[in-house]
């Protein structure tokens, strides 16, 4: 399986750039034969947008979503990608996962809240979500979500061997998109595709760094801090568990089960 | 605070010798008014003994482990070290950590046994251990246990703000001692001292890059692969909880609770 995370800037505010964007960056990615394109967190919309985003969002059927399932399947590449979520009424921190039919194969709702900001806007996830794109299963997670190895833990326990990551990661977290997503493949023995934003948005710098990691802990690919880039990577075939230090059977925690 | 951490090569099987290393180091150590030294994982003997480990065993108050604390005590250093301990006829793998005014403050049995020599060799430890030294409170882990992100998680639970983890990491496991020290650090707001052997054993060769990390990911102090060293850092008074990224209170997992 060929991969391939874009790191870019989200045109803030103006969906129908957004998609175009993404229909652009499909295309590239497809004539690399990637089966699967990752975007960032809101990329759909832009992340810093405070209240505004209620008024941008969509419900996973909407109309922006509808029209980036047209592009994976005309591309013929899976897409994730980051969107503000209205449904019943309430906004979620959402990604939404295409397949390269372009049938909606899964929605994940963020389930950790950074900060006020993101706490005072969005209803929290309470769902993980493993789901089956061509031969390998995908674990879905956002951002802060990823800086949590509980979360990473139990997607690997269900089935999970890639785990893709929109986000937002700003300064001063510098430390984020090499330390944690490396420690999450390594310790996990899974491959981790983590697509940040770039470039200022309103107050917030942020990181770049965005990167495609393996299950031993190497980067198969890293951008750098400032700038796009489209990371391409070929996915080797998982190699024995037993060639990995970390051995998930050997858990012992909790000590009282 | 100031902590020590010794990277070096134990005497395999010459506990006479190892112990007149620990003075030496504790020395130098403490002429920096280093407050605890930390030694790497059976140093006492060496790692790479297989079944001669269990004649060499002593228990916590046996007379190598005695002549330790009586080092802690006039040099005025804490010391944690890796032994072989005998305890009720069976074998632990466990770590000593003694006062400045030499009294054992705690030992600890490693939980996480690495691979088939370690499992037929060691009973597996069943407690978790956390201590206060000086005004500090420490949490105590061995190697393997630190690749698992649910043992430094309760530790941070429990109190601690020092790790301490003597260990005997090997060729091919290059990744450990940067990846997931850093990321224990960054992912609890703690410190880690990660003690490592050095050079080869037997078949072992041993991959160094002992290190001290602060509770942003980020090393204070950071050996080579080969060769010895001497750490030592002045840990910082930690900074308010909300310079760092990862908020333990923001845990969301298990969902079910």
């Amino acid at each position: 399986m060929r991969l391939a995370v874009c790191q870019t800037s989200s045109c803030t505010g103006d969906k129908a750039k957004n998609i175009a964007k993404i229909r652009a960056i499909a295309r590239t990615a497809a004539s690399w034969e990637a089966s699967l394109l990752v975007m960032p967190e809101l990329f759909l919309t832009g992340y810093n947008l405070g209240s505004r985003l209620k008024d941008l969002a969509e419900p996973s059927d909407g109309p922006s979503l509808r029209a980036i399932g047209v592009i994976a399947r005309e591309e013929g590449c899976a897409i994730a990608v980051g969107f503000p979520e209205l449904a019943g009424g309430e906004l979620y921190n959402s990604s939404a996962l295409f397949d390269a039919e372009g049938n909606l194969a899964a929605v994940y709702r963020k389930i950790h809240m950074f900060g006020p900001d993101e706490k005072g806007l969005f209803v929290p996830g309470k769902e993980l979500v493993v789901t089956r794109i061509g031969d390998r299963t995908i674990g879905m997670a956002i951002c802060y979500d990823i800086e949590f190895p509980e979360m990473a833990r139990e997607l690997k326990r269900r089935g999970a061997e890639i785990i893709i990551v929109p986000t937002a990661n700003m300064a001063p977290y510098h430390e984020v998109p090499t330390t944690f997503i490396r420690a999450r493949s390594l310790e996990n023995g899974v491959f981790v595709a983590y697509a940040n934003l770039c470039g200022t948005e309103g107050n917030l710098e942020y990181t770049g760094l965005s990167a495609i990691t393996g299950p031993d802990g190497i980067d198969l690919a890293r951008a750098g801090p400032r700038g796009e880039a489209l990371l391409l990577a070929e996915l080797p075939y998982p190699r024995p568990n037993d060639c990995f230090s970390t051995q998930i059977e050997d858990v012992q925690l909790p000590l009282d089960r």
